[in-house]
This record gives C-alpha cells, sequence and structure tokens, in this order.
C-alpha cells in the first residue's frame, strides 16, 4: 500500500490513489477502463495494415487514434500532476513508456514514415504490463513467477546443452545434405535444426537423401523427448511453491500465519497445524 | 439423486427414472442406446458431406435420418410428459438442445438450406452432454475437472502472458519480413506467430529473410518452452486432488469416511488413519 | 517361475527352462539370439522395399529370409516338443504368432503375392513381445505399466472431450473455409482438426479466409494447452506408483517385505521403517 | 579438488590451478575467456559457409582463424606443460580433443579439402565442455542429470516400445498409400511416420486416400499422448532428486549435514531435524 506523504492535497492523494493504486475499488475500475482503451488502440493500430480495412475505414481509424493519444495525454499529465515526485516518475520505466506510447501520433504530424511510428505506437502495449500490476496480488502469478525464478537456472543449463545439440546437427546435415538441397551454410542448417527439433516443421526444407532423412529422424525423437525435462523441471518447483504457499495460508485453528514449514503445532495457540495436502499427517 | 414428487404417478415416476437418471440399469442402458443413436445419426450427416457418399447412398442416408429424427422427437415429447416441471425442463439448457437437435429435419422441408440446417444439425453433439452426466458419478472425471477449476486462473495469466509474446513477435515479424513475404498485415503475421509458437508449423508462410529466419527460431524455441507452464501447473494441481481424492477414501480402518485431511486419528474408532500413498506415515 | 511337471525328460525340462524361461543365465542369451534374429529377419523385410537394394541385393536378401525362416521353423518345433501342454501352445497367443510368422514363406511358393505376404511376414515383430517378457522382470516396466492402467480411466475421457472438440470444430471449419479450399467434406474437415489440435501442421490443407485463420489458430492454443492434460494425468500416477514401488522395496532394517503403506515399525522386527524419499519422516 | 603432487615448481602448480582448476578466481576467469574464444572461433566457422560472408570478409575470417589457432596452440603446449602426468593428459578425452581442434588449421595448408577440414574444426565445441566442467559444481546441472540417469531405463522401455508402434504404423501405411503417393519404400514410410508421430509435420509426404489419413490421424493422436510418458517419468524422478537435494542441504539446527532421509533426530546434536518441503512435518 502506497504511504501518501502528509503535505499533499486531498485532491491529489485522491488521483494518485485511483491512479497509481489498484486497492481501492476506482482504482481497479479505472485500470480496467485503461486496459480496455490499450487494448482498443492497438487493435486498431493492428487492423489498419490489413490493407482492406486502411482503404475503408482509414479516415475512421485516424480519427479513433487522435481520441486514444487525446486520453492518453491527459492521463499521462495526470499522473505527472499527482505524483510524489514528478521527475522520479518521468524517468521511471512507466513513464517513459507512457510518453512514448503518445509521442509517435504527434511526431507523425511531422515526420510521415509509417513503419517507423507504428513500431513505437505498439510499444503501448507495455503499458499494460503497469496494469497487470494487479496480477501481483494474485497469488497464483506469485507462485508462477517464483517457480520460474527458481528453475531459471536449470532451464538455462537446459538451453545451452540444446544450443550445442543443434549446433552439432546443424554442421552434420550441412555436410550430409549440402547446399544443394537446401542447406545452403551452416546458419540456415541451425534454422532447419531449430524447426525440427522443437517439432514446428515447417517442410520449407526437408532432408531429401535417404541419410539425411535417418539423421532428421534422430532429431525429431531428441526433439520429441528432450520436451520432457523444461516441463519436469517446472513442474517440480511448481509443486514445491504450491505447497509452500498452501503453508503459509493454513494454521486455521487461530488464525495464525506464518509457521515453519516443519512446525507440528501452532506457535501460539498450541493446536496442531493443519498441514499441506501433499503431506497431511500429524 | 433426483427425488421425484410424491404424487407422480408410477409410470412416470418409472420413466424419469430410465430417461432422466443414470443410476439404475435401465437408466443406464437408455443412455447407452442413446449415445449410440446420437453418434450414428452425426456420423451420417458428416458422411453425407462426401460428395462420392452423398451420390451413391444420398437417399439411404435420407430415410436413416428421418428415422432418427423419429425417435430424437418422441423421446423429447417424453421427456416432457414425464418431467416434474415441464416449463422447466423446456427451457433448461438440455430442453433447447433436444428441440433445436430435432427442428432442422422439419425445418428443411420447407426451408432447403443445406449448410445452414447441417450446422444446426450437429448441435445434436450438444445432447451427447447429457449422456455424459454419466462421467460425474466416475470419480476420474470429477478430479480431472476439479484439478482444471483449481488450475483456470493460473492458465488464464498464462494465456494472457503467451498474447502479449505472440503480439509482439508479430509486430517484429511484419516490420521483418513485410508484405512481399506473406506478412501482408499484422493480424496475418499473428495468425503465422501462433502457427509457430504452438509448433504447428504449416509452412504456407515461412520467414525468408536471415533476420525473419532468427526470430522465428527464437520463437519456435520459446513455444516449445512455454509449453512446460500449462502442463506443470495441471500437473501440480492433479497430483493434489488426487491426493484429497485418495484421503476422502482411506479410513479403512473402521468403515467410516470424510476426516480432516490433517486428521491423525479416525474420528469414529479412534484407530490410527491410513493416509495418501504420497505421505504413508503414522 | 515355471513349476515344470515331475515327469518330464531333463532334456525338456532344460529346452524349456532355455527357451520358454528368462530366469536362467543360458535362458537369456537364447532370448538375445532369438531377438536378434527377429530385429535382422524384419529389417530385411523392410530393407526389400527399396527398389535399388531390391535391385543389387535381392538375392542375397532372398537367402536370408530362406536362413530365417529355418531356424524359426526350428524354434518353433522345439518349442512344441517342450511345452507341457502342446495344444495348449499351439492355441496359445504367442503360438500362433509364432506359426504365423513362417507361414508367409512356405505360402510364397505357392501364391506368390508380394504386399500380402509381406504384411504377414511383418507380424514376426510380435515375437519380439514374446522376448519382451524379460521387461516384465524390470520393474521399470511394471511401474509404467500399473500408471498407465490407473490413468487409463482418465485419459479415455480426455479422448473422448478432444474428439468432441475436433469435431465441432470440423463442422465449422467445413462451413467456414469450404470444399472450395480444400475442406472438401466433414471427415476431411476432421483429418485437418487433427492434423493442426496435434500440432502436427503438415501444411496440405491450411485455412485461407482471415477467419478460418482465426478459428484456426484457436485450434491451434487449444491443442497447445490440452496436452497438458494427459501428461498431468500420467506423472500424477507415475509419482505414485514410483513412491509405492520403493515402499515395498524398502524394510532395510531386518530385510522383510512387504508392509503397509502405513505402518510405521517394520511388523517383523520393530525397527522402524525407512519410508520412500518423498515422505521421509520419523 | 586437485590435490598437487609436492615437488612440482610453484609456476606448474598456479598454472595448473588456473587452466585445469575451476575453484579459483582465475581458473573461473581463464574458463570464461577460453570459452567466449571457442564460441567466436566457432562462430567463424559457420558464418563463412555463408556464400556472401565468405566474398566480403574471407580474408578477415582467415586471418581470425589463424589467430584463434595460435591461441589454440600456446594452450595445448601449456596443457602438457602444466599436467602432472603428460601423456595421461594427451591421451585423456579432452587432451584427444584439444589436439584434433588445431590440427585441421596446419593440415589445411597441405591437404586443402573444405569440408572435411571444416568438420573436424567444429570438433572444437566440444572443448566447451571442458569448459563445463564448471556445470558439476552447480547442483543443478547435478539433479537434472542424475534424475535422467534414474529415468534412463524407463525411457529406454519407452522408446523401444515406439520404435514398435513406428514400425507397425509404417508397414500399414506403406501398404494403404504405396509408392505412388510418396511412401516409396518401408524405410521411408518410417521417416514419415517418425515425422508425424513426433508432430513435426514437414508435409513433404503427406497422406492422400481417406483410409490414409484416417490411419494418420489415430498416428498423429498416439504421437499427441505418448509425449506424456517422457515427461511424465522426468518429472517424477526430477521431483524425487530435488527433495533428496534438499534433505542433504536441511538438517539447519545445528549446521551438520547427510543424515539418512528417513532420519527424525538431528544425529549430532539430537534436535529434531526439518524435512524437505514437500512433505514437512516433525
Amino acid at each position: 500500500m502506497p504511504s501518501p506523504a502528509e503535505n499533499d492535497t486531498q485532491l491529489k492523494q485522491t488521483l494518485r490513489q485511483v491512479i497509481f493504486g489498484t486497492q481501492t475499488s476506482a482504482g481497479r475500475k479505472f485500470d480496467i477502463v485503461l486496459m480496455i482503451c490499450i487494448v482498443l488502440s492497438v487493435s486498431l493500430v493492428l487492423l489498419d495494415t490489413i490493407e482492406a480495412v486502411n482503404k475503408q475505414y482509414g479516415d475512421v481509424i485516424r480519427i479513433a487514434e487522435w481520441v486514444f493519444t487525446g486520453i492518453f495525454t491527459i492521463e499521462y499529465i495526470v499522473r505527472l500532476y499527482c505524483s510524489i515526485n514528478r521527475w522520479h516518475y518521468a524517468r521511471s520505466f512507466f513513464g517513459v513508456v507512457d510518453l512514448v506510447s503518445i509521442l509517435p501520433s504527434y511526431l507523425a504530424l511531422f515526420f510521415p514514415g509509417a513503419n517507423f511510428a507504428l513500431a513505437i505506437r505498439v510499444l503501448r502495449l507495455f503499458r499494460i504490463f503497469r496494469v497487470l500490476k494487479l496480477l501481483r496480488y494474485l497469488s497464483e502469478g506469485n507462485i508462477l513467477l517464483r517457480a520460474m525464478v527458481m528453475s531459471s537456472r536449470k532451464i538455462f543449463i537446459f538451453f545451452f546443452s540444446v544450443s550445442l545439440i543443434v549446433l552439432v546437427l546443424s554442421v552434420i546435415m550441412y555436410v550430409v545434405e549440402g547446399p544443394q538441397r537446401g542447406f545452403t551454410s551452416i546458419p540456415k542448417s541451425m534454422y532447419w535444426t531449430i524447426v525440427t527439433i522443437t517439432t514446428v516443421g515447417y517442410g520449407d526444407i526437408t532432408p531429401q537423401t535417404p541419410l539425411g532423412q535417418a539423421i532428421a529422424s534422430v532429431t525429431m525423437l531428441i526433439g520429441y523427448s528432450i520436451l520432457a525435462i523444461p516441463t519436469g523441471i517446472l513442474t517440480a518447483e511448481l509443486s514445491n511453491e504450491m505447497v509452500r504457499e498452501r503453508d503459509l495460508r493454513k494454521c486455521s485453528n487461530c488464525g495464525h500465519r506464518g509457521h515453519d514449514t516443519d512446525a507440528e503445532y501452532c506457535n501460539h495457540c498450541g493446536t496442531e497445524l493443519e498441514t499441506s495436502p501433499l503431506s497431511e499427517q500429524d
């Protein structure tokens, strides 16, 4: 919970709670409205790239674009106004994203360069991450995140090993199939290996020699079975985190929380503690 | 278990037990016969769309279609007759499905529009869900369902994150590959990204620039490894649910059921309780 | 362990132990030699279908084929000779497979029909399952099998639900894309849906309308995430079985086995029992 | 930790610690520099196979190649100089790899044969495995490796079963689709089956008869669902290993380590032991 400085005006405090906070009902409603605006505005940018849509609804989209730019501009000014430390906000990650996501529309007036502005306008999406601060308050997101952090080292080792396998297989396939059958260079051969080992299988490059097809078969089987590894890592960690989470929640007898995971009796009232479903016992 | 109203006739009660119930042997047999009729009738609709079959067996299929329509019509009337509250049944989900699944055949007499009627006739499939009430009584279905409900929030967060990744990658690929290489618009680019990230890989649109192929490789590796996340979530929940289910079953010493998961001794006879296989102990 | 009848000759008993048994060293060696013969003989059948190989080594392969047929014929006769109940063996699954796998070569002398004989000759493969009786003695195979049997009901429910999803999506895609874009009938549309939902993605039929591509994207995401379900089911069961297996093995203090999974003390010597790694405790 | 022989010179000991060791700060820095050199040198080999790059930067790459060969040559000589038993190092796996990875550049002076030298030059990659000795000290790598060793027997049984399924399906598809639809031989049919069962799905060979498409659909569903098996195996083992690892770390009360997994009280100070998060209790 943000602890607002004492000398703020009532208006600023209220605005701050609504715009930056997620604890109050008004704050959550504001976040939802903002999220809808972001999604709509990004959807328009996407749809505008379809030629048929651009031809027929181009004008409507341009007007809507300016409406959203107006809303986001007002929002940016209000955020600046009500933040405790304006300079701190303006230089923060979300402050920069907020500014950057409204600039392209204004810049497009002076420098008409479609693709460049487009790429930046889609940056607006990152603003959704702000709204997602909400998610941090859902324990589910927390558990997922902790499990991913816990397993990141093992996943790194996994990807390192996969990279080596990909490299070795790419060189072999480059030598076996050769440039005249689509494997024009080792980087291209690596693209093929990744397409194969991840079981994507576009079919734009395929092995044509019997030996190449045999090696490709091995590559597929490797890719098919090593998928088990990151899944296994994450599942094991997630299972751990879920148990830990539940332990923190339990202790239902007297309402006290935060016992050690190996505590047998509540350290507050002395009644036996309920343990997690995965290891229920005395 | 349905508790039939006291003032029903014996016939109505029996019919209700057979048609709506799944506890009696006759009720289960009725459900199985009904399921076979539904599957056969839907299969005919499907096969009829094959031109060769339609030419050769079109007449036979049309006759069979009318036979099934007759059976389903009789069934609908009997259901209406024996239900405790007819209006309540007629407006219920399954009441509407039952009616809708027999209407197309009659409507086709007056409005001959093949595709429209077809789409509705396949709605019959939803009637199978009624028969599937059976499944609710299999604890297996129960566990699966509970695990899915328990993990639905985490899965939602997962899909939200995947959507953001898909959007960012689509914009990048649209800018990198461009309209002249198949990425004609961002929505089309999103289609490609989903084809790639789910490791489907049709190959109808493939990256052709070296940079595009490098980004595609990253997309594949992301898709390949994030598959671990929903699997991990569901496995952890399922494991939990299976343990909980087993706990409810155990308490074998005196036949009593329904102890708290943390109970050490049977609350009926005082002997030590058998715990789940995942954490067997005193 | 087979308990041989008392009135057998010494020779028969020894032969039976070698040919049918897997406990003795000679029995295992026999099984390994037999397995190599089966694999070699099947490999020859496979390689013979490659036109280039057939042209160059056709004669060699035909001779080798007769050598293997000879070996398998002798083996069949010896099996018949040394089995306790000859008629019982001849009518058993493996007895029929043994006979069927040598017949095609002899029949080919009178009825020269390549494909027909080929298909049967490959039945020899099933003989490998006999040798695999070995696997039954590896606890690993046992655990896998038990876990699969335990989860078969849940997996069935899963496949039933997938079938319904496939059917609904097929009808929708047939209506949306239509016969002129490759979706010539609903069965063909089902083939496309299965290709997509299992993330195989051949690309021989692909959606071409924007709506079709949107529905295809949803299909892919469904297929991508429901993969979690059978994995979750099997992992949870396997985890259970592994724990149970370990419990049966433990009780190391006095060598006694087969305690209840919830036993705290060895029921033979009274010392505390070692429990499984998943739930180590007092 | 390497226990250096007493009669070594100070220089040799220091060099050995830096070059072979990974415990000291200097040793780790050396490993990192070496790893960067290996990665750069291999990257150059890869990029050199792109025709455009070869034409424009061919000379620069050749010079860089000689610089790296020089560095690796010096490293090899120093390793020989400072190893306790030179002959033992020279014949060890890494000694051979070190020598082999510098030879191609020298041999290319006398025998200019591009592909042959290339394939060997990429062997340098194996030198990275030496640097990866580092990983052995990360408990994460250890757990992954142990889990894979523990599950290797089950995985073998899995792959054996998959091979049988692939073979049977290949023969069926060869008979059903036949040589005129791309299934020219059983080995080619096996290639198709592996492409399908691993859900890669290139689409270079696709079933065209209705029966073939039906069998292909079954193949896909099999491939899709058996993926659950290796994942389940590895996850269960990994979960076990993680618990075991944690048990070895715990015993926090008095700092003593290495208790039996079933120990209730610390065998050093007698206080109750903290057990793993998966089964926390007294």
